[in-house]
């Protein structure tokens, strides 16, 4: 297969600015004391012949062309990306289904039971844990489901505020039906653009602006999932006393319980107000305690997240050199303490709503911050960092094209144990890449942050040694979610389980918990062709 | 037995006053064109032998006395009252027992695993839905659970607004700790002075203030769930991405599938300011506009209620004939149309939290109010609804003094839904108390408004004929509920399923939920001990 570009986040070129790339790489170099080697030319990717030899799977028919196959098997972590862009790929599935309704859903469903063949729900494919890598587990082949035809608006209720769509609607195109009827979901997930409602309702989905509006699980009000055993559907327009319910088994579930394929979700007015503002801190700390005083407030911001020293300095060195950003930023370090900016964490506050609103939340947002010790450095910055929040993705593309390696990972816990957990991590990558001699940044940021705690996430940034393939990662991995589970962390607060976590998670659950579970998939999924190898612990059989 | 009164809802005379009382009384023979004739004398309740013999049930006491064992029983259901006073009981427990820590509910579960006897959780005692009826199903004897001694606080984390409790604390204990706090969980039942905590989580319990706060499921970050299967534990200070979970299932499964013992709750600051107000509205469609208006609106209020007519003119005449409640309510609607107090309708809007989001609340929701042909009739009426609250379940037990029956019932939907299912209950309810020749008094709210919709709250009062048991009620209930459920409505909003609603549900869930809901059933309860006959439509066993 010829090389091409298609498993970059954008194909056809960085949307990230040249310019800042450039500084970005030169940042990294001085703090790094290295630069990476080129990374090797790609090999051809050699694609196993696909086990699946129909032309349908029951009603719909499977694309069993090689570019489409390996193109569908693969999600966005690093790994994954590494290894298409080293030609050193896993698994690739047998074929490509793309059912256009419900109906055909439960064919597709059915036939694979009958043929023993496991499947692999697919929305936009940004899995960034592996959630997508076709196992077959013990069947005879595996085809991947993609959702991306049912894409349909099926209604929409203004005065009511809910809407129902097809779960393979991309984020963009369900918004802007939304904006129609001045509504908005809210959700906006650093995948928004490529990633489905399907995705976040499967993923357990948490949007960037959730702090206000919620994670994606709290916006469904009904839904329908295709399961081996059965078609699951469910309607709660508000809430009831009707015995026991299932969505927060399915949600979540990350494909290997059944396939959403419609969802009806509650809707919010599209903001009347916004303002967006960039805070500095003189340190974490202050700014920890300032950002939990801020989201108890009873006006929520629907944005609030803190970056620490590492992270703000990186992402001061990524902006236009000519846009004043770091010249603002400097300004404001300035007032704060007479000093330069190093040391210093970056705040994005966001209000959304109605104007009276947004304008109580800013106001004793400010107060608020001031007694932190933070510096207001105005809405230029917080406007800056909303018009690039969708580019960063990019900007690992431009960064291992040169040879770095770039992860992120994440995990939750509540307000008090977020600064052992912040330790813990930090400890750990930084003694592990000691070991190995690895020169390592981590930058970090709080962000989703609720009443009751926030979510930690960590981006790793390394030469990738062109000799190696799993190294560095997979030691940092393991060492950071060691940290994150021996300091009460949570595996995951909205990345998921996938193939990547699945290791922890048995440590995670309580005996009684595993055996209601694996009642669940048996019930739902008695031969294990969902999405085989993700989420469940091993035991015989899934 | 002696006859006494413990089985009002307040004992030892009622805390309604009897000039309001008298008032009650006179309009409804106003109203209805009838006075029922005087209850009849109670028989001696006669109390069947108990069939559990033993003094413990694995490491804890089992109390066996007749007295005891007829009071754990019962429930608040106008059968269960009206059983009690007949002297007409049904089943009656084997034994009470009343564990007092997580390990001891653990050891009695287990010993009534092994020695066959099923188990009735309980906790306040106020289902209305016969969710204590003590059924042995197949088992050889029944011992219900009391909670009561499982009432501690276990801590409370004032900056981190989450609190961990025994689940057997009742409403106003936990309230009490919590205002020492200054925190406050905002979950005020109607039930809240004699309900506790597990009896909420159990029973997917809503308050009146849930508006603001959230209904009891949403408050929950962690719980201990004791079950044969095993003990289930979570804890999710905040949301979390790691695979399907379980609390959606444990909540409102009202002890069938397990007993909550310990419960993580999101807790709120202690409101700062608070404003409720009454208005009145010059008609029922007029006021629901409104309301739908003010809760969708940014800053929602705590309480958004609003009465028919028949219910606002019970209501007025329910007050202290020299309060000037009523002269406040006439003038305010003097003002709106010119007309007398006939056809208005009352609604309370309540706001709470700090003062600056009060303010700008209430001065939106004036606006809104306005907009829509409402009236405000002041805050001394908002008050006077919130001093009232608690007080209502007792002035039923002074309407059964005098030989009324007083019974309510419920249901929730989607805003559109809600003018339909209204018209249809009442036509269904008002149908069949005219073929019965029932003069029936049907009194309707709309509570517990969000965004989506609310819940739709019916009360009926009639003669209760001294020869008659089951009726009027039974063919009342099952025109009301075969009307909410051919409208859309759903079989619960906040009361729960028990056994009254348990007919109906089968016909709630699809084949496939159903077929999952019993595999959770069988893995956690494979001998159906727990709460047998409740919720689950019958099927082998359960």
């Amino acid at each position: 297969m010829a090389p091409n570009d298609w498993w970059r986040w954008k194909s056809g070129g960085s949307p990230f600015p040249a310019p800042r790339v450039q500084s970005v790489l030169q940042y990294l170099v001085e703090v790094l004391g290295t630069t990476p080697p080129s990374p090797p030319k790609a090999s051809p990717v050699e694609i196993p012949a696909g086990r699946f030899r129909a032309a349908t799977l029951g009603p719909v028919a499977v694309d069993r062309g090689n570019g489409l196959r390996l193109r569908y098997s693969y999600g966005m972590s690093y790994p994954d990306l590494l290894a298409l862009r080293r030609g050193r790929v896993g698994p690739v599935t047998d074929g490509v289904a793309f059912p256009a309704s419900t109906a055909e859903v439960e064919g597709l469903v059915a036939a694979a039971r009958a043929e023993d063949v496991a499947l692999v729900p697919r929305g936009g494919g940004t899995s960034v844990v592996g959630g997508l890598t076709p196992e077959s587990g013990s069947h005879r082949a595996v085809v991947t489901v993609s959702l991306e035809r049912m894409n349909r608006v099926l209604s929409i209720d203004r005065r009511d505020r809910v809407g129902r769509f097809e779960c393979g609607i991309l984020g963009p195109e369900l918004e802007r039906h939304l904006s129609q009827e001045k509504l908005t979901l809210g959700h906006f997930p650093q995948s928004f653009e490529l990633s489905t409602l399907g995705g976040w309702l499967a993923a357990r989905s948490s949007g960037q602006a959730s702090t206000l509006y919620g994670d994606a699980s709290a916006r469904v009000r009904g839904a329908v999932v295709v399961t081996p055993g059965g078609t699951l559907r469910w309607d709660r327009p508000v809430e009831e006393a009707t015995g026991p319910q299932l969505q927060d088994l399915l949600v979540g579930s990350e494909g290997t319980l059944g396939i959403f394929t419609e969802a009806t979700l509650e809707l919010s007015p599209l903001p009347a107000a916004s303002e967006y503002r960039g805070v500095l801190f003189p340190d974490w700390d202050d700014g920890l305690r300032a950002l939990q005083e801020v989201v108890q407030h009873g006006i929520r911001p629907a944005v609030a997240r803190l970056s620490d020293a590492e992270e703000t300095a990186l992402s001061v060195a990524g902006r236009s050199p000519g846009s004043g950003f770091e010249r603002v930023i400097e300004r404001g370090f300035l007032r704060a303490k007479g000093t330069r900016l190093e040391g210093s964490c970056l705040a994005i506050l966001g209000y959304e709503g109605e104007a009276a609103v947004v304008r109580e939340g800013v106001r004793t947002m400010a107060a608020t911050v001031r007694s932190h010790h933070g510096v207001d450095v105005g809405e230029g910055v917080g406007e800056s960092w909303r018009r690039d929040r969708f580019l960063v993705p990019s900007l690992r593309d431009d960064l291992m094209d040169r040879g770095w390696m770039v992860e992120t990972l994440e995990t939750g816990g509540a307000w008090k144990t977020l600064p052992a957990i912040y330790a813990a991590v930090r400890k750990a990558l930084h003694e592990r890449a000691a070991k190995s001699k690895v020169a390592l940044h981590v930058g970090t940021h709080l962000s989703h942050a609720v009443p009751t705690g926030g979510c930690l996430y960590f981006t790793l940034i390394a030469p990738q040694p062109p000799d190696q393939f799993d190294e560095p990662l997979a030691g940092l991995k393991v060492a950071a979610t060691d940290a994150i589970v021996r300091s009460g962390g949570a595996l995951s607060h909205h990345h998921g389980i996938g193939t990547m976590h699945r290791p922890w998670l048995g440590s995670q659950r309580d005996a009684a918990s595993v055996t209601l579970l694996r009642a669940a998939k048996k019930a739902l999924d008695p031969s294990s062709l969902l999405n085989p190898s993700k989420v469940w612990p091993e035991e015989g059989g899934h």
